[in-house]
């Protein structure tokens, strides 16, 4: 089946998948939950082949890593389903309902979105959390991962498939394109009519060529320059903490920070101690002139360029800049963030203000770490993306993000005049 | 100036209009308004030298009743502005707020989406109903109409402008593009980081082209191909209004009806009396095989060909087909509907409750006219154009449609673990 029949199978089954209601829809959580526990074996297996593969084509081992599922992995992607049926159903009910002095009685439905086609890499955690996801808000998923992981995308689609029509509902509310091809992916982005939103979910290339490419509507996610920005009078052991943990706990993911902006009046004490917190891993520091200035006996640091202000490195590397006042350090961001995550570090109420004011972006902090972006962190039991776009859904994306509304009017014979 | 400096200027002006209060920019708004009072002569004097540029130009008499601007429709504009100073600010207020249990407080606030394009054609109202709507919701709209409309909208944005700089705002919350060439709808459509959302207004070949073309994000508005469908049992009374309305009360629209679809129990009875109601506007009507067999010997009346089904006629012409129950409507629409406006006439609580949560469509009715789908209908007080989309808004989209969410988190020193 090529994948334009794969998507108008998706389509014929969506009126289903969106009026289950609640109790099916859990029932079928449970049963993908209950079936990847049973199905393990055979989904190590197929990932094995999987790794193997990529590993004699000569895959980073980073990447490798992305791929492999233990049994570890399997449990945590079933707690992650589990997770799911606790939470709310997030369609059916009617938000606002209104009565027009003509006697219309208007109402706002919230509703699935219908065929989500998801455009993802060679990650076979996300098929279950993307599946899952779509399933609870009533959607059923289009998958398109990453060729290296076909073998076990294949055998979890499989299991979830069966899960899903063993309950009753359609078996292609889970959908996998098996094909990995560009023209799978192309084909995808131009189905104008059989999606009715495409997300890409991966590295900055991939998002990009869908975000220019695609005709169909799509929401953008995860590039993340995130900056922390170290306001005068911080303080500085909270600086430093943040800093340390906003770079280094976790830096190839888009919450990580890759900027550190620090005014003038505490650059020359507290960047000596940030730097030190951040050599227990290694990062290397580019700089600015006047952060140079400070820094430059150290190890491990370097002259920045303009355009290390405006990379997402995912790596143990940082740029460094000074500023005079905070409006400076807006400025800064507003300029060559991304929209992601933002964070001040200040003990002045005006300026806090004025950062979650004016810097625009998805999630603003005060005195936190950029790395609680996140569906889970941000207690909406998962996530199916980060939007770094402002239509439709900015910041964690959980399950009301993969609906939409729909008006429903009660008339007893009203005619427009 | 260019498009793309025009753009830059937008930008630069968007953070102080998104933080301008609400007494600032109702006062904005208030100034608007007297203004195009005051200056509704040089209004009239450069619309009459576009109006007489298009005569001779041979543009047709329906598109040249779009582009003139009559006192009647200045203060049409005028009311407009002054209803949008009644409504309430959309932005600034925070829907949600958790507290996390590590202490972090999570809010959820409405912001202005920043820069929104307009590209639209030779509709000069649109000028004044776009720039004072994204002027409430705090954004900076950079306005692109067609280029038979040019003096006009130049005259309004000049008024508009001085206006919105007479209360201490930048002139810039108004951007109006001069150069009307497809150059700068192309440049419009690649603005990445410049535009925050591109809205196209207009025919459904000016839809098409932005939607498929744009890099930037797009909200798609507009093509209505919209069905009422006579259920058995149905008032035929209340049917025959319904219909006539959705079809004659004016054809150009949007939510205009284009397809009736009939209960074959009802057709024979029901048909020839529709028939005789829409005769009073000479409605051409184009029919299945059924349904011509009923009005074959009447006039105005032709076979239809599939293509009937599926086209946006915005004229005096109306498909018509017979089906045998109410499922068989609904998969008409699903199958050749453009998710816009669709009703049933029906007496059957289980048939009007079936319709309303099967049919894929931005607003579906019961016993009411299609003809509602409108921003001051449903009590938005205006809107910026019915999307016709499910990402981000669906069917009219007022206020709350330009604006977005940023996550504000307050924290005291939290890192991730």
């Amino acid at each position: 089946m090529n994948v334009e029949q794969l998507m108008r199978c998706a389509r014929a089954a969506r009126m289903d998948v969106a009026l289950a209601g609640t109790e099916q829809k859990n029932a079928a959580l449970e049963a993908i939950a209950c079936a990847l526990d049973a199905g393990r074996d055979a989904i190590k297996a197929a990932n094995l082949e999987d790794v193997n593969a990529a590993r004699a084509s000569g895959m980073r081992e980073s990447l490798i890593d992305r791929l492999t599922l233990t049994d570890k992995r399997i449990d945590s992607a079933i707690e992650g389903v589990r997770t799911l049926i606790a939470l709310p159903d997030p369609v059916g009910g009617e938000d606002a309902s209104v009565v027009r002095p003509n006697g219309l009685r208007i109402a706002r439905r919230r509703v699935p979105l219908g065929v989500v086609g998801i455009i993802y890499e060679a990650r076979p955690n996300v098929t279950v959390d993307a599946a899952s996801l779509c399933l609870k808000a009533g959607n059923v998923c289009v998958l398109r991962g990453g060729k290296e992981a076909i073998r076990s995308n294949i055998a979890l689609a499989k299991i979830m498939r069966e899960a899903v029509a063993s309950v009753g509902l359609p078996a292609d509310a889970v959908c996998l394109c098996e094909d990995t091809s560009r023209d799978s992916a192309n084909a995808m982005m131009n189905a104008v009519g059989l999606l009715d939103v495409l997300i890409p979910r991966g590295g900055a290339g991939l998002i990009r060529a869908v975000v220019e490419n695609a005709k169909v509507p799509v929401i953008e996610t995860g590039v993340g320059i995130c900056h922390i920005y170290c306001d005068k009078g911080c303080d500085h052991r909270m600086a430093i903490d943040i800093v340390e943990n906003a770079k280094c706990s976790r830096p190839s993911v888009c919450n990580a920070a890759e900027v550190l902006i620090i005014h003038s009046l505490e650059a020359a004490a507290l960047l000596p101690r940030i730097k030190a917190a951040l050599d227990a891993k290694n990062v290397e520091l580019r700089c600015d002139k006047r952060a140079w200035a400070i820094l430059r006996r150290s190890e491990n640091v370097k002259e920045a360029v303009p355009e290390d202000f405006r990379t997402e490195f995912l790596d143990y590397v940082m740029a460094v800049m000074v500023v005079d006042d905070v409006q400076e350090a807006i400025d800064e961001i507003n300029a060559h963030g991304s929209g992601h995550s933002e964070s001040i570090v200040t003990n002045d109420y005006g300026r806090a203000r004025q950062f979650q004011d004016r810097v625009d972006a998805a999630a603003v902090y005060v005195n936190a770490s950029t790395r609680f972006t996140d569906g889970f962190e941000f207690g909406f039991g998962g996530e199916i993306g980060i939007s770094t776009q402002k239509l439709h859904a900015r910041g964690p994306m959980g399950l009301e993000a993969l609906t939409t509304i729909k008006y429903t009017i009660m008339g007893d014979g009203q005619v427009r005049r």
